[in-house]
């Protein structure tokens, strides 16, 4: 990481940062990045109902050429949001979930590419404040509350909707790529399935194929079930009331836990006391490092996540099956599952390329192994760098 | 299976049960089991705590030879009791969970062998009426009232301590082996741990290893969740209020999905709904068939089981680690991983049986593929039989 950065001109709303290490040799260039905001006002959802206005958050990295046909869509996980590369200040401690493979020069060339990444509706993340989503916690019109569980249920095909309507605000009919890791594969093969050949190319890294199986929805229920268990939770409606953070710093725990590989946990923790002086042999309060470390994880990001977020977000994925429309399926697929993910193992992905393959469909596997399980395909991702970059010529 | 039974004559409390069919040949025998007490007073734990008195149940299958020389010692899993093998009555809907290997003429041959089969300490199940222990839920004689969380800890070593003061009533001073699934084969590496040699064979099915890792201390935290959630389980003081069952159904339902293989999983539910006419499109209430159905067994089988009980078990679990014992340990190993285990994959098996040839000491490992996951240590066991069969030679 370079040590600091001089700030040197910010074009537009996304311009590059030269940055200058204190060596004063040009180390590293970081993208100042914005968040901006998309309107739809009525929205009506991929089940029929409507909400008056909806509001999702954006950002863009690169410039769109004359004829429009140099985007890429970037389509955020489960817990993520928009912010995909760059800062939003010089100083920011991080940059975005994927700024290794997104940048000037990097995989995906924002000297090259017109980039667009978009917050999910009922993102987790509604009380961040470089976050904008609509949802349960949103006000709804007709009762100056929060919507609660009044909030119709929103699917995969929403997410695209939202990203489709802003594609359609900048004039662009087509799609060099869309690009997502897990949630975002996900939203990537919706985009496959709802608009076929739209996007000319179609990158699913660490996705779960083309539905989420049987085991999959159990998975997301074993998450967000502490949600439920919460008496704070009110059968969603506790915004006048103590909000259930207790809950939801545990399904937060949750998602950590099932994101994480094995042998990385066990480096990280192993079998060490959260306190070593109180032995979980001498009791049943006395925890281990990775129970303690974990939770209290969880409750500092439950700050920013509401909890029926939490619960909408899981049942979009839960939703998710477009296994029948593959035969529509057009355009040139990349699948980057992880060795050892435990969520959606690379298995799903070599049998979703398979598919394809049989369909007539161009498609490929590459494996990363980067040790940290699911999360391979966020923190570890400039492992497949090269072949992003690759496919994307 | 047969389609009836026509019960000949019942020797001791142990005999054999010639089955005929409704066809008239014989085509299975069973044995008829009964369950018996062991009681020790008092107990000190491997803690140094001391119980005034312990009681836990047992079984017996075959007859102990002369020179004691033929006893082989069963461990059961997390969930599990001492009912491996055979009925109670001919009628039982089921026999005992391992009746595919241990009965005459079967692997664990009862003709040759005395087979040993032992309650656990804090077995989840206190309520069933063939379940014998002593935990949160027995009653503290200082106090006229469950003990709760004032029941001193218990460790994977204090099983192996009521099995050992067992052996020790029957005069028995080895063992031909020791077999044991997953809690089991934790348990019978502890053996092997706290008494090198005791037992001439070692069958450590669906295990972990020499100890938990923090992944899965972490996995049990997760399936306990629910339970410390649950407002009704007050801090554990629940037994002159209303029970944490809610919790608890939601606890045995983790375990469940977690034993499960997702091919297996997919199968039996695939993306079906719990109500065909309530798509769960439409609301956050509708569910999925497998996350009702799972639920549902999850609060079925809660009527047997005490929520403190699952707990201790659970600590139980997560404190073991004989890793630095390795060096002490004699006998000849057998590891039965299954090859879809999400619990303890096969991984596990081979680096514990790899750790012990580097010490010098005799490992082998035989993967087995029932396709059920976890459970294949269980369900699908006969996979195994001839292995354990010729292991036991």
């Amino acid at each position: 990481m370079p040590m600091g950065f001089i700030k040197l001109k910010q074009w537009m709303c996304r311009s590059l940062l030269l940055a200058l290490s204190l060596t004063g040799s040009v180390s590293a260039e970081t993208l100042l990045v914005q968040k901006q905001t998309l309107e739809i006002a009525p929205f009506t959802t991929f089940n029929g109902e409507t909400i008056a206005q909806v509001r999702v958050g954006y950002e863009t990295y690169g410039n769109l050429n004359a004829d429009k046909s140099n985007a890429i869509l970037i389509t955020h996980y489960f817990s993520g949001s928009s912010h995909a590369a760059g800062k939003y200040r010089a100083d920011d401690a991080q940059a975005g979930y994927w700024d290794a493979i997104i940048g000037p020069g990097k995989a995906i060339d924002t000297n090259r590419f017109f980039v667009v990444s978009v917050d999910t509706l009922v993102n987790l993340a509604v009380h961040d404040p470089n976050v904008i989503t609509t949802g349960p916690a949103s006000i709804d019109p007709k009762t100056n509350k929060p919507y609660g569980m009044t909030f119709p249920v929103i699917s995969v095909g929403d997410f695209v909707q939202t990203q489709k309507a802003l594609l359609d605000r900048f004039g662009i009919n087509k799609l060099h790529a869309v690009v997502g890791a897990s949630g975002g594969a996900i939203q990537a093969l919706q985009w496959a399935a709802t608009h076929p050949g739209f996007a000319e190319r179609t990158v699913a890294v660490i996705g779960p194929g083309f539905k989420l199986d049987a085991h999959s929805i159990a998975e997301l229920d074993t998450w967000l079930q502490p949600i439920v268990l919460d008496p704070n939770w009110r059968q969603g409606d506790y915004y006048a009331h103590s909000l259930p953070n207790f809950g939801l710093a545990h399904a937060l725990r949750n998602v950590t836990i099932a994101a994480l590989s094995s042998d990385w946990l066990d480096k990280q923790y192993g079998r060490q006391w959260h306190d070593p002086h109180q032995s979980p042999a001498q009791a049943f309060q006395h925890a281990f490092k990775i129970s303690s470390e974990l939770l209290k994880r969880g409750f500092d990001r439950a700050a920013v996540v509401d909890a029926n977020h939490f619960l909408y977000t899981a049942r979009a994925y839960q939703l998710f099956d477009v296994s029948d429309r593959v035969p529509a399926m057009k355009g040139r697929f990349l699948f980057i599952p992880a060795k050892t993910d435990r969520i959606f193992p690379p298995a799903m992905s070599h049998q979703a390329a398979e598919i394809l393959r049989k369909n007539g469909v161009q498609a490929e596997v590459v494996e990363i192994d980067g040790g940290m399980g699911h999360l391979d395909g966020v923190f570890r991702i400039q492992l497949a760098g090269q072949a992003i970059k690759d496919f994307l010529q």
